[in-house]
């Protein structure tokens, strides 16, 4: 029989996923009609690296500077400020300064159309590297999640992203990297605007974040559903994982060949193992982490 | 050759739509690739009756006479005001007493599960029927119109509902009346949050509404998409009509056969004749319009 997870070593953690998807696709107790067969993935640190820093931090904090080489006055505020002064303290602890962060954000990239924005995300795309894997960050994705994507949707499970970060961000890559269509793209959002015939960012965020109990609300707002198999990385996908009949979290514990860090994600591990909630070791369970060979 | 659209009286809207269909899927200048086939379809009084009120008027006002009911000093504020006095001016007109009513509907199943009020929503369609047709309410879809669904599903579009009254309502009848699943249903919604596992309705609304500006808003939220083809009958339609590359504005001048209005629909019936949007007159291009026999 082929390997259906090529780049997963045998042990609990592949077994669990292939036993779960055979129960809830074959005559039994367990069995899903197919339209309720809903996987939701997070995208940051679950489907792709997160490290050093979030794929999007560099995308927005490369506008910011440009913000600020044309309006140097910005720079008596936050977060600009701690752009400006390359405030290490401030700028490795984004999520700590969300609220200072996300007025740089929203206003990064408003009174543009959605249109406009994809352009200036895919002109990122196709010039920043990974900074310390050297890779353009669409090869970051992680194989053995791709194959896990793939034999979900060979069983008749709908595949949606549930992203802490942007939702607009997302979309631009997550069909090239895992076959996942921009209207399967769940996540956090600027608000919007309809004027003169199309669609505007504007400088409001919507509520509430895709992150924490805002995950579970966006899926449910989303696909009128909970989601069948859901699988994070943090605290932040805690919620997601709660409302699963099978959840996954994919533990960083791979030094050598990703990085190795429990930091925010501390709780969730914690539940998991109170829930019964399949651990998924980098190290010990993937093969190979990323696709880009060599890698 | 078989007629695709059998309750449809040959003619100027029937033919525009065939050709329509024609040149967005057979190779030439005018084809789009499957994945952006994106139909968007106005619910009230596009895809069934809304008159002499909104179906989902009645399934709130029920519920809102049950709390004055159980708690009379309701009956001393808005809109319960109204319904306890039976006030035809304001229930008459309940689009213009939006804010009053909007506190009652969001109060009428506050703090209970998605779950639980789509349990609500099935016990009303269950008994419920319509006051002068009297037919149960998922018999006054229009048969015209899930023809014309039919047919777009048919050459590879994704059909979804852009409705102004309720998201959660409408999911609960889409699929059986249209084949439209809950996950393409987009429409208006409480607040949502998260708490001990569910999801539970809040007090708020979700901004903005799933009305003019807003539609083109929720559906590229909800698809990344701008609407190929769109169907709607009102003002509230016009700025989805507007992004639409086929835009389809159903005419309610039948007077006979259901209700003859153009209230709420003349701003758009004036763009329309600017713009070149097919006009669909359901007295002349509707063989029948209800699907039920002899309605």
């Amino acid at each position: 029989m082929t390997d259906v997870l090529p780049s997963w070593n045998e042990g609990q953690a592949k077994k669990a996923i292939i036993d779960f998807v055979a129960s809830a696709t074959q005559p039994g107790p367990g069995f899903v009609e197919p339209t309720d067969r809903i996987a939701t993935f997070d995208y940051d640190g679950t489907l792709w690296c997160e490290k050093p820093s979030y794929v999007q931090a560099d995308f927005f904090l490369r506008r910011m500077r440009e913000m600020i080489e044309a309006k140097p006055e910005l720079a008596k505020e936050q977060p600009f400020k701690a752009i400006s002064e390359n405030d290490e303290d401030f700028l490795g602890h984004l999520l700590e300064h969300a609220a200072e962060l996300a007025k740089g954000v929203t206003e990064a990239y408003a009174d543009i159309t959605t249109d406009a924005f994809e352009q200036a995300v895919e002109t990122f795309f196709a010039s920043a590297t990974h900074p310390t894997l050297g890779v353009p960050y669409t090869s970051v994705g992680y194989q053995p999640m791709r194959e896990l994507v793939e034999l979900l949707r060979a069983h008749g499970f709908t595949v949606y992203v549930c992203s802490g970060g942007g939702r607009d961000f997302v979309r631009v890559v997550s069909e090239q990297m895992f076959g996942i269509l921009r209207e399967h793209v769940i996540g956090s959002g600027t608000t919007l605007e309809y004027r003169e015939g199309d669609v505007y960012r504007t400088k409001g965020v919507e509520e509430p974040f895709d992150e924490h109990g805002g995950k579970p609300v966006h899926i449910w707002t989303r696909t009128g559903r909970k989601p069948l198999f859901a699988a994070g990385n943090t605290n932040g996908d805690q919620a997601m994982l709660e409302v699963a009949r099978f959840s996954l979290l994919v533990n960083h514990d791979d030094g050598e060949r990703e990085f190795a860090y429990t930091e925010l994600a501390e709780n969730a591990l914690a539940e998991a193992a109170k829930r019964g909630w399949v651990v998924v070791s980098m190290k010990d369970d993937w093969k190979s982490v990323f696709a880009e060979p060599g890698l």
